[in-house]
């Protein structure tokens, strides 16, 4: 296993890579028709450049020089004693380390949650922020979790030389209509070689959490699929070029597919401005006498985008609210959903696409609504920032709602508390 | 209000600063009777410099640069359309971001998770990541937690000119013998300025949390207190270089009494090897026959300690198995209670504490003992790698628990799900 830089591939003129990495983009976003000129585009090959070489720093960390240093002396029991604890036999558990790395076969960041425990020997511990920070550096490459779990274990193993290693990685994959795909992933060695082991049942115990070790399938973790024949060739090659830009080997077989699976993805968000596919034939409610109307709304209505700074998906629940006599009838209510998810699929900001849905949907409701959108993004988590469990809200009212103060309340306050993001 | 750096203040030469801090806190090692040369403290004073220059990286941060380049053109409604959306109006709202600050009164880190509004103007919104940005340029500074939502509102306002900005902080500061002190912030500009305006209350109902706003009596926020009578002239004049080094004014009215608290605070965690606190009266267990014997435990015992290698609190809660009769007596469970307490108050790896424990426990229990250590490492989050919500547990075991898995697993599976660590 390598444990630092992929040589072969690695070019250490970051400029000359961020270069290259910010042309693909700009092949990617004409790929999409999208005016590379305009002001909230114009930035974004920069942006993704960084985000993509912020996101696989991990291939220039070498584990050796992480845990160099932080290894320290720490006692066992007196030699009276028969037990386990401390540096010697002392089991060692780091729970909830949140990590973001990079779908090898679809380029789309994953969540992660790691749990790695060890089981000290030869009187000495590690630093306990080296095996967050030794999950880290694996976690910044383009990454598979089972790959992942057996690169933490086996670096930890190698470098701290414990009696045994276990990583329990919680995998959570996004996927384009069904919120997440989730992995619980297991690796271990030494006393942990063996999942039958009593220690492994010690281990899931001081988990905080109850789960079953997936099975060793892993044909539906990556829901996106190749289809080399109905994407553009350039694009295509522009993303080759990046995975070679950030030190990998396209031809590395786990990676063959992944361009064209990212492209396809892409290709989702296409620009298009042409609306026949909302269903227009809704009947306007404009004619109700206002006095008879009171407020109703249709909530966590789902949605998956792509963020036009920084290509990123983002996704989340709008919430709608607008005056009315009755609930809205299911065809109503699809033309909504059908709205939401057509605002969704193309390049944008979150502010925009609340504007854009509250503009479309007011003439059905008599002009008054109030639109909410919640939602979380990747680009807020998965580069620099790391803010783990940050959500934006976003709100566009239109007609009472911009006067009625107290209309206003009365909708916000009816939103669910709990997050429907996860 | 300063933006930048503290100009009058500011030594550019990171080496020089680094140095004066790892000097400093050899000195405050030296004054807590420590062996400054024994292998985990060696490296001490260089990851001290290291996570306070990390940790006050805000005073090289402008805010100006930070928005700019990020404030992007987006429309408003139609020009035929009544209302707020998008950059003419339109609320943005970005919640929980986990931040970290240095307690400007005693130099402990306190825990802020922060969510910020603002309504966009003049056709241009500032991208998401700004937000969570800006707050931590001014987080990463010596704060006080109103001073610090002032200024995040402030840097916003001037950066972004918006209609308006809202910042509200839940702020956590650990407390030595009661857990955490809360409070909630405000800070408000613009359409925001007037807390009885309708716009909080709908800033409110976004945000996924019930609270109320403290007054604006701080007097309960910092519990340390301070006492120059008591404590070292030397110990003090060290950590008043340590103010300086990080570009601060040690002389500005805040800060003046900060450095004998902190070193009254570690005080509390000085080097003491006679172990008379502990009640060592409590009778012994080892005659009765272990046939009658069944697992019992006390779990839940709180802690708190300071890690060695960071001089940086951790804490949590200690659970103990043992074999015996009955439940333990009031007496024993005090002596568990000051056993827990004394191996807290030193400078700690928590894997030791387990261990010392155990051993000290473990006569008093005929021998067969387990331990559990659950702690919160504020080194874990403090620093570069930031892990929030993420936890440690160590276990030692002694005698019967060694060689008898059930038991363990019996125990084990017996602890707490839900964390008491908060």
């Amino acid at each position: 296993m390598s444990m630092g830089s992929l040589q072969g591939y690695h070019c250490d003129n970051i400029d000359i890579k961020k270069a290259q990495i910010e042309e693909a983009v700009r092949v990617l976003l004409q790929g999409l028709d999208e005016d590379i000129n305009k002001d909230g585009l114009i930035k974004t090959p920069h942006r993704v450049a960084k985000a993509f070489l912020d996101g696989t720093r991990g291939y220039k960390q070498n584990v050796d020089d992480i845990v160099q240093g932080a290894l320290f002396p720490e006692a066992g029991l007196d030699n009276n004693k028969v037990g386990h604890a401390g540096g010697v036999g002392g089991l060692v558990i780091v729970r909830d380390l949140d990590l973001f790395s990079y779908c090898e076969s679809c380029l789309l960041p994953f969540h992660v949650k790691c749990h790695v425990g060890y089981v000290p020997s030869g009187h000495r511990v590690v630093g306990l922020s080296k095996l967050s920070r030794v999950a880290e550096a694996f976690a910044k490459r383009l990454q598979h979790p089972q790959r992942l779990a057996d690169e933490i274990c086996a670096g930890l193993q190698q470098t701290v030389d414990p009696t045994g290693v276990a990583v329990i990685l919680q995998c959570f994959h996004i996927h384009c209509s069904n919120g997440f795909v989730k992995k619980v992933i297991s690796a271990g060695s030494g006393v942990f070689g063996d999942e039958s082991d009593p220690i492994w049942r010690e281990f899931f115990s001081l988990l905080k959490f109850r789960m079953s070790i997936a099975d060793k399938n892993f044909s539906d973790w990556c829901p996106s699929v190749a289809n080399v024949d109905t994407v553009s060739i350039d694009m295509v090659s522009a993303v080759t070029s990046i995975i070679r830009s950030l030190g990998e080997d396209p031809s590395r077989k786990e990676l063959v597919g992944t361009p064209s699976r990212f492209v396809k993805w892409l290709m989702d968000f296409k620009h298009c401005d042409i609306k026949t596919i909302l269903n227009e034939s809704v009947s306007k409610n404009s004619d109700i006498p206002t006095s008879n109307k009171q407020i109703y709304s249709e909530l966590n209505l789902p949605f998956l985008s792509q963020c036009e700074h920084h290509l990123l998906p983002f996704h989340g629940v709008v919430h709608i609210g607008y005056f009315g006599v009755e609930e809205v009838s299911p065809t109503k209510k699809s033309f909504l959903e059908s709205i939401v998810q057509f605002y969704g699929l193309k390049l944008q900001v979150q502010e925009r696409f609340t504007r854009q849905i509250a503009e479309t949907a007011a003439p059905v409701f008599g002009g008054d609504i109030i639109v909410v959108a919640e939602a979380s993004h990747t680009c807020m988590i998965s580069r620099g920032i790391e803010k783990f469990g940050s959500s934006t809200a976003t709100v566009a009212v239109l007609g009472q709602f911009s006067t009625d103060a107290a209309a206003r309340a009365l909708f916000l306050e009816s939103l669910p508390r709990l997050s429907s993001l996860s």
